[in-house]
């Protein structure tokens, strides 16, 4: 095997003890530079380290600028990685760095970093858990077309209570215009409710109870939809036999006539 | 076929590929016509752009008249549709901007024109969505009683406690009257929370937190109430004989005639 | 049939064209005079219409206190009627008024008669609807020792949380008590989020972090239960031939055998 | 019986009646001495009641200390006990008081002693809750690998999500770090919405919409998961060959060993 080959099997492999313990030490190395850069964003750890989390960025980005060029070497579809999302965030991870040499203060955009995180999915399949997130996606993608109706309904439904309510309120109660107050009808139908904007007159206080209500009982929807798709999902393997279904996934004959699955 | 049958193919139709596009084209002129009024509302926008969104307006309105024009030209049922509730908002979003021409100001009330939003819905049809929708809706019509059930409950107990919280709290600590009491306590049942008024005195804030702890837990009642009636749809066989819907998928006769499945 | 069993009938049962009617003329009345005490706490009302309000009040109660001589009259369980849930709140309501007589203010206390609004459940059976509420407790109480289970845990949970919270953040940032921090700890768990008492340490920020992301996801505990509960219940019935259960409330043929339900 | 085995069986088992009065006395006295905790930290109770509160601290402290010497005394794992969880919060429930005797002030640590209410847990045995507990418990665990992803999911969007709004709205709209953007973006996400941090900017208020939304329909899946989790549960019938558990009620045969149900 050649050192690409074996390079590309730690790298991008998780099957071999070396390429899981590489996929550890990049998530700890990730989760550090992310919390790094969250640090750096505090003003008083700012003053007080500017140093240490300088230093420890460089540091970062020089590590993670060698993964890049690694994962670069010994990928055989360099293009499709370099265009990846991964591939992509993982660029712009180490850019604002080099950047900030030229043109001072681009290393703001080094919060690009924390995409990174994104990574920690990687985890999953490392504690085998991928089956279940496996799952949970496949239901979602399962119950797309029924939470398209949901959400297309639901945004029809904060237009025209945004509207209603830009009319009933006013600009002089904070409603100043239709986008505002459909930002309004979002935050009381998620019944989030910061109260930066409420309804201040009898009227518009009635119609803000009906958007309440309606978001409050409205929840059950999605909850109905995921619910039911990933009962349906429990019920998926035929019997080759007696075309019997639904046999859960690690069972091994069916439940009907006892033949083997 | 005539002109006129062919128009209502195209205006009310969707199998053919005309109808289709007539469909698509519209809906992108109600968001955008919608977006113009969105915008016009907004202090920033309205000063700036006056006369750009002022000409949007009268294109909108014009082409809006037109389609009103050839819906009521092409169709067979016009009384049907001049009284219907698509009919009507179509007649009220070209309507404001005719009247403005005599009274000053009239087209405050083009924001009925984000009523047309609604026709989004005629795009699931297109999308072959209509089938995921048309359950859905069936599914909620199915569990009416239950959820009328509970909504009767909710208001008795937004009564009761709005007026418990008016005797408690009093004026003083914002809740000024008992209609306004029974709007916290919507805002409270519903986990909205905006903040406007809550409860200072102790006792208040006992109570408060039974309000919080039920519409918290309540919330599992329209949620099982759907969930339910969206399994029941699931499991949907018919049966030849009389017809009888809703058969469990291991049944092998009819729960209604006793005929072989 | 005497005077007093004719009475009872119309009062009491709802099987006869005049029950029924008694009892949809009496919820009209309990509304309205729910609603003319409300419009009486608004201060503008009061007010304006002090004259209409007492006239009012007087008239409902006059109304009020012959339905409850005739309920006492026509019923053969006088004491238990008396004592009722019902029959205290139906005195209750009309006692405030002969009170205001001779104690003046004494019609404050006037509020008691929203509780009578609980009557509006009795239209449910008119709108035979009652299976359905029937069919929503019974899920209710059978899933109670459960929920009991998740009341208990919150409870601890919520009183863990808030003495905690207490020490981080203290007094000087309104968590000024133990059980004031309790409440904010419900405001919290239970997603409502008032914002008058809210966390402003990192570390107290840090800490209500998990107890909101706990009250997010510990939501899904009564909607399972509940759940659950309610699909049990569609199975309930088994077949008297071969012993198969689960069968739907309106089958009447065995869905296994073909008997006979 | 030795006195030890007797006592042994009082205080830690709860099938003798004698057991069981000795949990109840216990769980009184916890409630109580919490209670006296909670007032105690209330400033208007804690000036007038102080002498009777350092009385009843004094008592309770004698009591639990005593409790503490019998359970060590009487149990045959003492070590075991004194490590375990109860062991550790029985112990520190009471030194806060001694120290105080040498250190003036140590007594709000006092405060320790909330944890004691734990131990209310222990009377859902003493009302046979427990199975439904131990049912609701092994639901969750069971359930465990698919929450662990929605939460892994859940904190890389909220670490994104808040990068994203310090980027958006920055220090002067009140998200004055990336970790303080992050407690935003989880009141956000969890609809508890204090508002002591809210978008200002059209954009940042277009993006929190996005997180509200996010949110509120994302609440399915935990929902989801548990239901189904549950469900699976109803559905327990063993297979008398293999021990396999977990058969649909209308199985014939062992999904695992083929052998006849």
């Amino acid at each position: 095997m050649t050192l690409k080959a074996k390079l590309n099997e730690i790298i991008f492999g998780y099957s071999t003890p070396a390429g899981r313990a590489f996929d550890i030490v990049l998530i700890i190395a990730i989760v550090l530079s992310v919390m790094a850069v969250m640090l750096d964003s505090v003003a008083g750890f700012h003053l007080r380290f500017k140093e240490t989390l300088s230093l420890l960025e460089w540091g970062f980005t020089a590590l993670f600028t060698l993964e890049y060029l690694a994962r670069f070497y010994c990928t055989q579809e360099r293009r499709r990685y370099a265009l990846s999302f991964y591939g992509l965030v993982d660029l712009l991870s180490i850019l604002p760095s080099y950047l900030a040499l030229l043109l001072p203060g681009a290393n703001t955009l080094l919060i690009v970093r924390v995409l990174r995180v994104l990574r920690i999915f990687r985890i999953l399949k490392l504690m085998e858990y991928s089956d279940a997130s496996k799952r949970l996606i496949s239901a979602l993608v399962q119950s797309a077309p029924k939470i398209f109706v949901f959400f297309a309904s639901l945004l029809g439904t904060i237009t025209v209570f945004g509207a209603l309510m830009y009319l009933i309120e006013g600009p002089e109660h904070g409603f100043t215009s239709i986008p505002r107050s459909m930002y309004w009808a979002v935050v009381t139908m998620t019944t989030v409710g910061y109260g930066d904007i409420s309804p201040q007159t009898p009227l518009g206080q009635a119609v803000a109870s009906v958007v309440m209500l309606l978001g409050y009982s409205v929840i059950a929807v999605p909850t109905g939809i995921l619910t039911n798709e990933m009962a349906k999902q429990r019920y998926s393997r035929a019997c080759p036999a007696c075309g019997q279904s639904g046999h859960e996934p690690d069972a091994r004959f069916c439940s009907q006539c006892g033949a083997k699955l």
